[in-house]
This record gives structure tokens, sequence and C-alpha cells, in this order.
């Protein structure tokens, strides 16, 4: 069985609420290999194109957390070892149409011990690897606690029509920091009034949302997902740093703009994970 | 045992609030039919008629959304396999009185694997046969997370006499698009500034509602259910759509009415599934 | 053992919120006998008056619901098929205290399979029954997921002295459908604002909730119990019908007026069940 | 081993927001012996002063509502039939530090089956009993599902000084019902309005508020515990009493005054419990 | 195997909402060693440095709840004796990066029986640790029922700089009550409105917050950690006491100014627990 390289090369998705990086993008580039599995690079001709789903619109991201069900570990320490086998076969099995980062929570969360983000060009796709996922002794142990899906789009706000300086300093700066070993997903919903104030209105609030964000571009990547109708969120935010403090400081300085003022969830819940391969992660979990 | 066709032929109920279609509307009539299943039409003189009871005032809708217990994977094999077969039984026992349509959510949703829509002229015979389903080993072992239930009513606001432009646009317009994979159901509850207005408001309200949503009605299938009183909520709204992008755009384009400003709920949850038959569902959860 | 009528005979408690008819008002007397149990009536000197329970003031109401768990159908089926029996033979033990109306929301509702209406003039004979009941196999397997008690009051606001006109109107009515097959339990907290507001006041909110719900007094029973302080909630209103649709638009209507501006619980849960005998709704779901 | 006497002898703390009665008051004096316990008099050297405890600052209160866990019930009838005796020891071990009350709720309440309330002067010797407690059968099958603590204090608002007249009501009555057989439990959270009020406009809503409930003074018995910081409510507000039909217009007139503006927990839960010893709670549950 | 000294040494954190006290403050000196166990103090070279780990700013702090599950007490008497040692391995495996304080909670909460507090330098250390311990018998018994994290800054209100007159105050008073057997553990959110004012608003609103609490430097001590976006929560805000009835009146005083209206969230949950030795935490359970 081959195995899967399910760490983050996140596209550099920049301000935070309507963005998505074009493909080829400097950022996207530049992902850092955080950790080196011991294979070769996926370019077999029927693997999905990890850097193409990562940066293109249209494509679906899907967020499911985990928590291990407590009669896992009263399986025999043998059929655990099997567990992340079974997994990556999984995995492979979809490999053309879906890519799966993997990321561990225990420890940081009080509803989960893993999170999964999925892409995939289509939806259905995304639900027949998830559907064989939880056919594995792992998955079958697993109970889902959240699952969140969103569709990624061109960017609205900030480009170089509508907002020239600042869609400068967005591609000015890039991430220079060690490779990120946190990611953050954090869901976000707007109020009514948001959604009914004006485009020039909404373009303004977003431009001073962007302003003291651009100097946390060096140590923190973003990427935006779209769920307005498909689920109980407009956004899912997600997040790939090295620096805790400084991404604290990123979000203390968005809560001080006045777009905060029409969050209705912002977080509820804000997962924080270790990014890992999802090798990794079944392992940790499976002692 | 006779197959059934739990697939949906919905009819096409237009606008967002407060519509049900006129028997024979086009849509009807051209409802896709997505998945072939290999058996007669169903006109036998024992079946509840479909096609009328998706497009008359005074029908029950009943949605429902379930988990699969843990336990259910522990059952041998050979015990799951025989499932999706006294499902169907189930339902042909009830044939002459309800159809149901069935939705794989796994994958998409927190709190649940599948749900079901059940039509019926008689909440009582709907009733019957959700307890009959439940007697089933894969209803036994299926936890109930979600039940909705509405009335079907004819349409209140977007009327011919009301307001004939938007009316007439609602009628000049079909669903052109590849035949819906994907349904979503999102209940809606309004607040009491909302049912105070007087009529003639909110008819006002509804026009400006329905405007932005004229040009989707070439890709998202639409059908409402009234649930004041009967449960917690005003509305269920229901849409099948084969693309999610425009979806989410018809969407956004709702939250920017001031009718969004009523909102007590609008979701919670919105229910994401895939259009399967009833036994594609059973299997796919069953193996 | 003897059976009992748990049917509903449902005093004409009129206007929804503070209404509680006078022993032998005409709609007492033509309520409906829907299922025709094969047994005497209940004249023996030891029983609870059924008919003075419904329409004194002073008298103690206790909702409680219940779902099934599912270790319940792992018992055999023997096993089961005794559990109506022994359901009944608590009940018939306090007979002489207590009388139980029983439904069935299986199909209808998340939380529950089933619900109890239990009237006492002793809140200490309830719990002795539930207590008896909850000790039977049915009542072990049987976990309570909502239980609210309420107390029966003399009319306050709509009375020949306040409110003439509408009292008439209130008393000129009465139930002409069928035999309700449906009952619906809605608990009902009012704001901080209502209750401070002049005894006036909130006399004029009610006649204005009373007009329209006139109409209805055809087609829709009430009852109302009083909470305020015995439980998280100001009223228990209750309610039964054969016509749904109806009941929609009765509720509709109190949805329309200034009133509903001061509900902080209207439902949640709101709960439709089947009028049944006790020992069907044992029996349905026992299957 | 020694029967304990977990009875309620309720000191007459005496209005709702602020009150601990001091030692000696009337009302502690004829607290009333509602079951009569085959037992000497508390006087053992070795005992908590119950009298005492129930009437100085600076006592501690714990609320702890139970369930009892399905499974109990699947112990042969022999064992939990042990269950009263292991209970009642583990009282007496403790009861020197703390005194015990207990309270049924099964069939009032969603969320419980029984309730504990312990007094001690010293938070940790409540927490040493409770897990003893815990260790015994019963409290082995019982889980915690509400635990609230909280600290007596002297009266501060309706005192001699601050408000002569009222202060006068509230000590020329006294309960004169028969013995009490129903405990309720409320706890209270202000709103931050509220708290930023100066001591005067606070001292004048509780005058209002205390105003209309002088004449429950003689069928409702009050205690008051304070809880902010050391748990997620303000106040936890006891009463005992026979009457529930006064009960409940005693806190109807506390709806109505402005008080209830800023209430932002007003129960949550509400628990209504029959008033027992500690051992026939055990018993009632057990068979 | 070495044991452990899990109890608190905690620095002398200030004012409420956003203080961190200086490597050497006099508080952290004099840190009471309020149990005396049998081990030599922690200067092994491989030990992480408990002192500059309460003291440094860009420290992780992790609370994290548990509830033991009932399985737990199936266990024989000798498989539960062993865990605490089992425990105190996984701490001794990971003490040269992280501490850990242990806390108990059984009879004082609903959602947990104890709570750990975990400091490090690195959020990945302590996960690990976390892990580990969940591997323990004890752990993997333990149902995780709150988790949240959170960073250590410097000082950023009541600087010498920008308000000399409170910083004094706030250096000028040190804890000279008992050794506290008492730890509260608060998570606190601001709106959005608080994080829009400018900074010299905040800084007025923190100073008329801290100014009450001076007098109480003398019997609680506090430190903070700051959240917001790496959790669902702005702060966390950590307390030690022997005096409850001082912590009351001091969160009284907190919740009197105006800063208190802009808490979305303060406690929810409110965990108080007895401060512990692991190893007493796990025997006390463990009985």
């Amino acid at each position: 069985m081959r195995k899967i390289h399910a760490r983050s090369t996140v596209a550099a998705a920049i301000a935070l609420a309507a963005i998505a990086v074009a493909p080829g993008a400097a950022w996207a580039q530049q992902a850092p290999m955080m950790d080196k599995p011991a294979m070769a690079a996926p370019m077999a001709p029927m693997m999905a194109d990890r850097a193409k789903l990562l940066t293109t619109p249209g494509v679906f991201g899907n967020f499911s957390t985990y928590k291990i069900r407590p009669d896992y570990y009263k399986l025999s320490a043998a059929e655990r070892k099997g567990a992340a086998a079974e997994v990556l076969a999984a995995v492979d099995k979809h490999k053309d149409k879906i890519i799966v980062d993997a990321y561990l929570t225990r420890g940081f969360e009080t509803h989960s011990d893993y999170f999964l983000r999925v892409h995939s060009a289509d939806m259905a796709a995304t639900q027949a690897f998830l559907i064989d996922f939880r056919a594995t002794r792992f998955g079958m142990y697993s109970d889902v606690t959240e699952n969140l899906v969103g569709i990624t789009k061109a960017l609205n706000y900030i480009t170089k029509d509508k907002s020239m300086d600042l869609n400068a300093g967005l591609s000015g700066a890039s991430y220079t920091g060690d490779a990120p070993r946190y990611a953050i997903m954090i869901p976000v919903k707007k109020d009514a009034a948001w959604w009914n104030m004006s485009d020039e209105q909404r373009l303004k609030e977003m431009e001073i949302h962007t302003q003291p964000t651009l100097q946390y571009l060096v140590n923190v990547k973003r990427k935006l997902y779209h769920s307005t109708g498909i689920d109980d969120t407009d956004f899912i935010t997600y997040f790939e740093t090295n620096d805790l403090g400084a991404f604290n400081n990123l979000l203390i300085s968005l809560a001080r703009v006045p777009e905060n003022k029409h969050h209705v969830r912002w977080g509820s819940p804000t997962v924080l994970g270790t990014i890992q391969t999802f090798e990794n992660v079944v392992k940790s979990l499976s002692n």
C-alpha cells in the first residue's frame, strides 16, 4: 500500500473574509515540507492535483472533527496497530479525486481527538471517501463531532480593481516563518445587518479588516471557504502558523474592527490542532 | 418484494417563503429521473400518487434525520446485508398511503448519516410507516436526531392577483440543469415583528425576497412546508440542485434582503445530503 | 387486571393564556369517544373522577415525554409482550388518585416516542404513580426527555365581568369536528415586560389574542396549566384536534398579535402526538 | 448504624434576594417535623449543629441533582436493598461536619431523580462527604446532573436600618401552614445593569420586590445562598411549601416587579422535589 | 518512579484582565507549600523550571476538566490501585517540558471530577503529555469535558507608565492568607463593543475594574491567560484562595463595574476545585 502525504501545502488565501489565491501564487510554491515522509512525490497520473485543488476556485472543502469512543481502547493492541494501514488504504483508493489533511487535536479540544480537511472538485467524491473511511476500524470507533462544508471562490473584496493598495499589500508579503506546526479552523457567521449593507459599505469594512492583518502575513497562512446555505455558517476560515502568540495577536486585531459587531458566530468551535500525517494521527491515537 | 423508487420528483414550489405549485405545473412534469431504477412506473392502483402528493396543498411532509449507532457495525455482515430488503418491505407495506425519499448525509453532517422525507395526506399514516421502519433492523439501530413536520399550502404571496409580474417571472422559468444530486433541508422561523406586520408589508418583503431568486430557477428546485404550531419552526424549506455553488449564491442573495432580519431560525440544522434510492442509502451505510 | 381508559375527555378550556372551563361546560359533555375500549364506564367508587379533574381549578397536570432506550428491543418478544399489562396494573393501582392520558409521538418527534399527561389533585400522588410506572419493564427502558408540571386555575382574563362580548364568543361556540386524533403540547414563557404590564394592559393584549381564535373553537380544543415557579415555563398549553391544517392556521393567527413579542419560550419543545390508549402506546412501541 | 434525620428544618430566610435569618429567629424554632424518624434527637456531641448551620452566615450550601443510570436496575434486588444502609453509613461518617437533606424529584424533573442539599462550615468537608457518597453503590449508579454551591450571608437589603417597615413586616409573620412536603430550588443570575446600579437603587428595587411577598410568609419558607464567582449563578434560592398553588402565585408576583427585567437566569433548572428522608429517597428509587 | 509535586506555586498575576507578573515578583517567591510531599526539591537539571514557567510571558497554559466514566468503578480495586503510579510515570516522562497542577472538583461541579492545569513553553509538548496521560488507565476512563488553552503575556494595562498609582497598589500588597486550598477557573469573553473601544477607553475601564480588587490581594491570588483565536474565549482567569467568602465578594465587586456590561462569557463553566497533588486526585477518585 502506498503512503499518503496528508500534510498541508496550504495555498496563500490572504484576507480573512473572501479570498482565494490564484493558481501559481507565490505562497503555494513555497509551502513548507514540515515533515518529510519517505515517499516519492505524488506525481502518479491518477492522483488529485494537490496544488490545483488548493488554489482553484470552486473546490469543496470538508472539515470534520472526530472523537474516538472509549471502547476503541478495549480492542487488542494488535487490532489497533493495523488501524493506520486500513485508513491509508482508504485514502489511496480515493486519491484520484480527493486530498486529505489530518490534524491531532487531543489535549487541545473538548470535543475532538483529531480533525480532517478533505478537498475535492466534487462533493459526492468527498462523501464516498468519508463513507469508506468510516468503514475502517479507526473510523468505525470515531464519532463525528462537527462537520462543516464550504466551497472556494475567487477573491471578491480586496481585488486589484476595488482596492489596489491593499491588494498590493497582500501580494507583497509572504510567509517567512518556520514550517507551521499548528492549524486553526474557525467558522464565521455574519448577521442580517452585515448582509443587508451595500457592496460599498461591505468593501469598506473589509478594507478596515484587512489593514491590521497585513503584518501577520509573514507568520500566519490563511484560506477561506464559503458555506452560506450549505451549512450553518457563512465562512470557514482556516489558518496555519508556527507562532500561536502572533496568531492570538492577529485575532485580537480582527476583534478590534467594526466588522466584529456583525459576527453571530466566530468559532463555536474554534478548533486547534497540530499538523500531522494521517498516519501519525492514527498511530498517536491508537496506543 | 417489490422495489421502491425513493427518488425525488420534486414539484416546482417556487418562491422561498410561501409557495406550493398547482397540480400540473410545468416543473412537476419535467422532474428529472436521475437514477433509473429497473421497475415499472408506479401506476399500481394501490400506490400513493407521487405526482399528486408532491403538488397538492394539504399534504403532510415529514423530515427525519438519523444517526446509526456504532453497535450496528457489530452485527454480522450477513445480518447487515438483509437490512435493505427489510426496509423496502416496510415501504412496500405502506405504499398506498405514503411516499418516501431518502438521502445520504454521512460525510456532510455532524448529527446524521441519512434523512428521510415522507409525504402523506394523513399524518397518522406517516406515523404508522415510521413506526414500522423503526422496527426493522436498520431502523432499530438508527437514532432519530431531528424530526420536523409540515403541511403544504397553496401559494399565498406571489400570486397572479397580488404580484402579477413576479408571478409571471416564477412561471416563466424552469429547471434546466442536470438531474440534481444534492438535496438541502433548511428550517425557517420568523420573529414576532415579522408576524405582526400587515399583509401588505409582508407581501412587499416577499417581493423583494423573490426578485433576486428568479435567476436561480434554472438550477435550483424548491418546495415549501408550513409548520407553525405543529413543530418548533415556521417553515421547512427543501431544495434540490446539482450546482452547490449556485445554491450558495442563491442563499447569499436571500441573506441580503431585509426579510433576513426577521429570521430567528434559519438552519440549525441545515441538512445537506445526496439524493439516493432508499436501498442505496441502506446499503451504503451497511458495509 | 382491569383496563384503563387512557383517553382524552378534555375539558373545554378556551382562550389560550388563562382559561379553565367551569365544570359542566358544553364541551366537556360532548368529549369524543375516539377509541372505544371494551370496558365498563369508570364509575367504580374508588376511581378518580375524570370529568372533575379535567374541569376543576387547582388540579395538577404533569406532562412527561419519553424515549425508549435501544436495549428494550434486545429483550425477547415475550418479555416485551408482557409490558402493557404491567403498565396497566400500575395505572390501576393508582386509579383512585390519578388519571393518565397517553400519546404516541414516534415518527413526529426527535426527543420522544410517547408522552403522558397525568392529572391529580395532589402532586405527590402523581409522583407516586410515576415512580411505579418507571419500575415497570416499559418504564424502566424509557428515558424521561421532558417533564413539565402545572396547575389549573379559574379563568382570569376573558371573564364575563372583564370582557363580556369575548366571553360570550367563547361560550357560544363548541367543538363540532371529528373526534380529535392529535394532541399538541406547547410550553409558553413570557418576558419581564409582559409581567410588568398593568392588569389592564395585559387584559387588552389577551382580548386581541382571543379575537382571532374564536373561529377555531369548532375544530381545536384547548386546556391551560400554570407553571410559573414550579417549572421553567409560565404556561403549558395543550390542544386536541383532528385538523392539523386548522391548527396551523390558529397558531399563525396567534403569532400575528402583539402578545407574541413577549414570548421567550413558545414550544421548545412543541410536542405532537396521536391520541391513543396507554395500552396501544405500549404495544405499538413494543413490537 | 445510626439513622440520620435528613429532613428539613429550614431556617427562616425571608426576602428573596439577600436574606439570612439571624440565629434563633422564630421560624427556625418552629421548623416542622414532617416525618418523624424513629431516632433520638441529634444531640450527640460529635454531630454538626443543624440549627446553627441553617441559621449562621458563612455556611456553605451545596445543591446537587442526580439521575440514576438504567443499569442500576440490572443489579439484583438484594444488592439494591443494601443501598440505603450504605448511604446512611456515609452520612454517619461525616455527621460531625455536614448535614444532608434529600429530596425525591422523579416524576417532576427531566434531568434528575433526586437532589441533595448539604450544609457545612467548610466546603472541603462537603466535598469529602460527597466523594464518599459517590463511592456507595447508590452513588456510583447516580450521574450528577447539576451541582451548585453557595454561601450564606447576613441580610443586606431589608435590614432594620435601611428599610424598617418592611423589615418589621418580614419579622411579623411566620409560617403557619402544614408541614411542607415540597421543596423548590431556583438559581438566579442578574445582569450587569443590575450590578451597576447604586446601592440605593438596588435597595429600592428590593423593597418593591419584598412588598408583595409578605403575604406568602405564612405558607412558603425561603432560604438564600450567594454564589457569584464560585458558580455560574449569583444566587440559589430555596423554598419549602405545602401549597404549590400559593407558591405559583408568589413567583408570579415576583415576575411582576421591575427586578425581573434583570434576570439572566431564573431557574434553568427549577428543581421541584418532595421532602423525604435520605433513606426514603434511596428506597423509593431502589425498587 | 519519582514523585511529582503537582501543587500550585501560582505566580502573582494581579489585575483581572491583562496581567502577568514579572519573573521574580514577590508573590511567586512566597508561594505556599500547602502539602509537603516527601520528595526532594525539583532541581534536577532536566526538569521544567516551575517558577519560570509560572512567571514568564509567552508560556502556554492548558486547562482541561475530566469526568470519570462509570465503568472505571467496575475495574477491580487492584487495577484502580495501580492508576496513580501510572499517571505519575506519565508526568515524570514529560517533566523536562511541562508542569502539571491537579484539582479535585467532584462534589462541586456538574461536569467534572477533576481538572488539570498544564504549563509549557511549547504547546506541542503539552499535547504530547496529555496524549500519554490519556493512555494511562485513569486517563482512558476519563472523558474530557472542557479544554481551554491560553498564553501568558506581559502586563498591558495597569503598567507603571500608564497607570502609576494603581500599579503601585498592585505591587504594594501581597497574599498573606493561609495556604490556598481552593482554585477557581473562569473563562472570560468580551463583546465587539469592548474590543472596538480605543486603548484609552479600555485602560480607563480596567482602572475602574482594578480599584476595588486591591483589597483582595491579601487573600486571593490571580493569574491570567490570553486565548483570543486559539479558543472560544478571550481570557482564562485563574484564582487561588483559602477564603471563598472573600472570593465571592471580590467577584461581586467585579460585577459592579461597567466592564461587566461587555462580558459575553463569564464562567460557563466556572470551575471550583480543591488544590491537591495529582496523586491524591487519582487516589481520591479511585476508591
